[in-house]
């Protein structure tokens, strides 16, 4: 479990000053995106199960009571009401796997104003990563048509915890499988992984190299472009000679140079010695738009080996995400600085289906009734866990699967989509801006 | 610590088959990065420490070990040596805060094969993260111009390991403080923050914010974007004027708009009256490009912080980082992929200063004594750490502050800089690398 310091100083010295002007009242906050960045035509949503970990379990020790103190920044109002700190609110959100779009609520927290604040910096923190991940990975994923992707970023992540948290929003997303270990551990995930080109190198030999791995892991993925890749896969086909029957190689990998052309001659080795099913598995700096350049060009690709990329989600390493106060004590809020007039209030989000086909998604107030699929839902009530809301991974997977499913086809696919799918604000909604933003106008022009 | 499982599987199915084959003779590995990013002049290397942490106490607990058994792919043989694990090599390294190019190693690990190659993917992901951090913070220093730089990115950073080890690398690199209390307790760090929109919004009127605000935290900074910026700056003259000499406000922060127009504004009214000790915060989605743009505007800005950009080093959020086997069992060893020929062979880096700056790096052999300063050191010996390779965090920070002043005014700048550093090759490298080219073409084409 996290810290609980692993916040901004600002949400501790704002809960203070709450709690020294007696601010308790409820008030409700936003987690939701901002603008979509130009390159994702939809979010996934992932995260919450951290999200709601958290808000379980936090608690401050008193070692870290201790050095909050050390600051002498600190009422003793504050470190006494942290010390016996425990989240009370509820939490609505969008169940993980969710296909998302700007301003929708990711999920909302409800809560006594002090609490609420308190936790906004770990929540953004975990659901942003994951968010980013998981959006990133279904892109790999769709562009992979169907072919399995491996997972294979964890050391370019940023950190361990990305590394982790990643690798399960990729596995989210549709990722089949991942190289690394602990994330198998923790969360159950399929691994791969057979060798690198030091292996081959420290041999020197390639054939050798091969023919020693081989006697080990019998059933492996053989990596062929150490020196030169056509002659690794000779080298194969040499050892399937040698070994006759036993030879039980399910794969060779290709990480460099022309992927195309490499795997049309790889494959046609292959075949030419009756390894037909030797499949070829491409690895090298591989991305959505490279898998969709390979498959465009007909490379007789049958799996994909994915790691900076979408470990670090390169195109996209960050989200607009924001996690914003939207409501206190029954009074809508918002902010009005330049650019960034918001929606107040508690919020449902409706999805509009024809023949299992999302429309358009309505933004509406809280307890608003609308056509259209609900996408939020209570998912924690004083506290605690709602019974119903803490699906397995695999069901989020298959959920995902699902959404992704509901979606038009050119939202789903890599190229931004114009127009953008319809995110539309419901009457109710802008209403309440609209009074709201009088009411402010009116407090700040007042004497 | 990190867990012994925060690796890729390949790891240990190849020290699977090295041990099975009795491969364990001394190998050297050199982790560099391949290529600057064209938006990177030089890099400045940090992660050392964690490296050196993971090393000196990586071990496989029962419970780690048991779930590796029960993947039922590992031989008992490694499973055993897993049990016993523990690292017993030497490491050559550039001190954290040293700045470095590309093809130069920032660490060497010289040790058993097996040993050596298990500890690649958690080598990798440390010194990779903390090295782009500190490189995207050292370039958002040298921006402000000695103004500080405060550090606001936990939130938008991958996870909860980034947002502590981004925080450390931002401080080698420069950076005043930090947001973030886990990195400010486990580090030492000095630690900042006031208010967010939300507490302004909790309240509705602004100037009673404020009020509210100043009296819990008398010498503080005024978030005053809320609503309209320069309205707000009224509100802190009003409340000025309210408090008389009780008034200690620091600072104002502008968080977003025009923030040149912005801040010029700002500075006149409090100037106006009789506010000049109150100086100018900017945040608001800046990065080193913005903060020049600031600055060469001439906007009266005392500080900064940055937060996303910087948090996930936005514009290169991944290097080509590589743990490369470059010798075994006394031969030089290297790559030939497509575009991947490599350097064989353990290093040194020798940089030659001219009146203290420096003019140009030569990558040489292990053990040859060239002209200039030699970067690398060792820093452990048969799996203990040197007794001076403990340098605490102040003393790494002072280091990178010196080691950037010794560098081309053009390279610290934000520009690619045409030609770039130059880094040239001993004769003593270029030949052995001709000749490890030459036995391994021998061997290649050998009946």
């Amino acid at each position: 479990m996290a810290s609980a310091l692993l916040t901004d100083l600002y949400e501790l010295t704002m809960v203070d000053a709450y709690l020294t002007e007696g601010l308790h009242d409820e008030a409700a906050f936003s987690l939701f995106v901002r603008r979509l960045p130009a390159r994702r035509n939809f979010l996934l949503a992932c995260g919450l199960e951290d999200a709601l970990a958290y808000l379980e379990t936090l608690r401050f020790s008193s070692e870290e009571l201790a050095w909050l103190e050390s600051l002498r920044r600190f009422s003793p109002r504050l470190l006494d009401w942290l010390e016996h700190f425990r989240f009370t609110g509820d939490v609505h959100a969008v169940p993980e796997g969710t296909p998302v779009f700007a301003e929708e609520p990711l999920l909302e927290v409800v809560a006594p104003l002090p609490e609420a604040q308190l936790v906004e910096t770990y929540l953004i923190n975990q659901v942003h990563l994951q968010t980013l991940a998981a959006s990133k990975a279904a892109r790999v994923v769709e562009a992979a048509q169907g072919r399995p992707v491996v997972d294979f970023g964890v050391r370019r992540m940023h950190g361990v915890d990305a590394g982790l948290k990643v690798a399960r929003a990729a596995h989210v997303a549709g990722v089949s499988a991942t190289s690394n270990l602990l994330a198998g551990q923790r969360y159950g995930l399929p691994v791969a992984g057979t060798m690198a080109h030091s292996y081959v190198q420290a041999h020197g030999d390639e054939l050798a190299a091969f023919r020693a791995y081989v006697r080990r892991f019998p059933e492996t993925t053989l990596l062929v472009d150490t020196y030169d890749t056509l002659e690794g896969v000779r080298k194969v086909v040499e050892l399937a000679r040698e070994l006759g029957p036993d030879f039980q190689v399910r794969a060779v990998r290709l990480d460099s140079g022309d992927l195309v052309s490499l795997a049309h001659s790889a494959r046609w080795l292959l075949d030419a010695a009756g390894l037909e099913r030797v499949q070829i598995f491409a690895s090298g700096g591989l991305d959505e738009d490279e898998v969709a350049r390979l498959l465009a060009h007909h490379a007789p690709i049958d799996a994909f080996g994915v790691g900076t990329a979408m470990g670090v989600s390169a195109d996209v390493p960050a989200l607009d995400m924001a996690y914003k106060l939207v409501e206190y004590a029954g009074h809508g809020r918002l902010k009005l600085s330049t650019g960034k007039v918001l929606l107040p209030g508690r919020k449902q989000v409706f999805r509009e289906e024809e023949d299992g086909v999302a429309r358009r998604d309505v933004l509406a107030r809280h307890g608003e009734v609308l056509p259209g699929r609900p996408l939020l839902r209570q998912v924690m009530h004083v506290g605690r866990r709602m019974e119903d809301a803490s699906p397995t991974l695999e069901e989020i997977r298959a959920h995902a699967r699902e959404e992704l499913g509901h979606l038009p086809l050119e939202v789903r696919q890599l190229e931004p989509v114009r127009p953008p799918y319809p995110v539309e604000v419901s009457p109710g909604l802008l209403a309440e801006r609209e009074q709201v933003v009088a009411e402010l106008r009116e407090e700040l022009h007042a004497p």
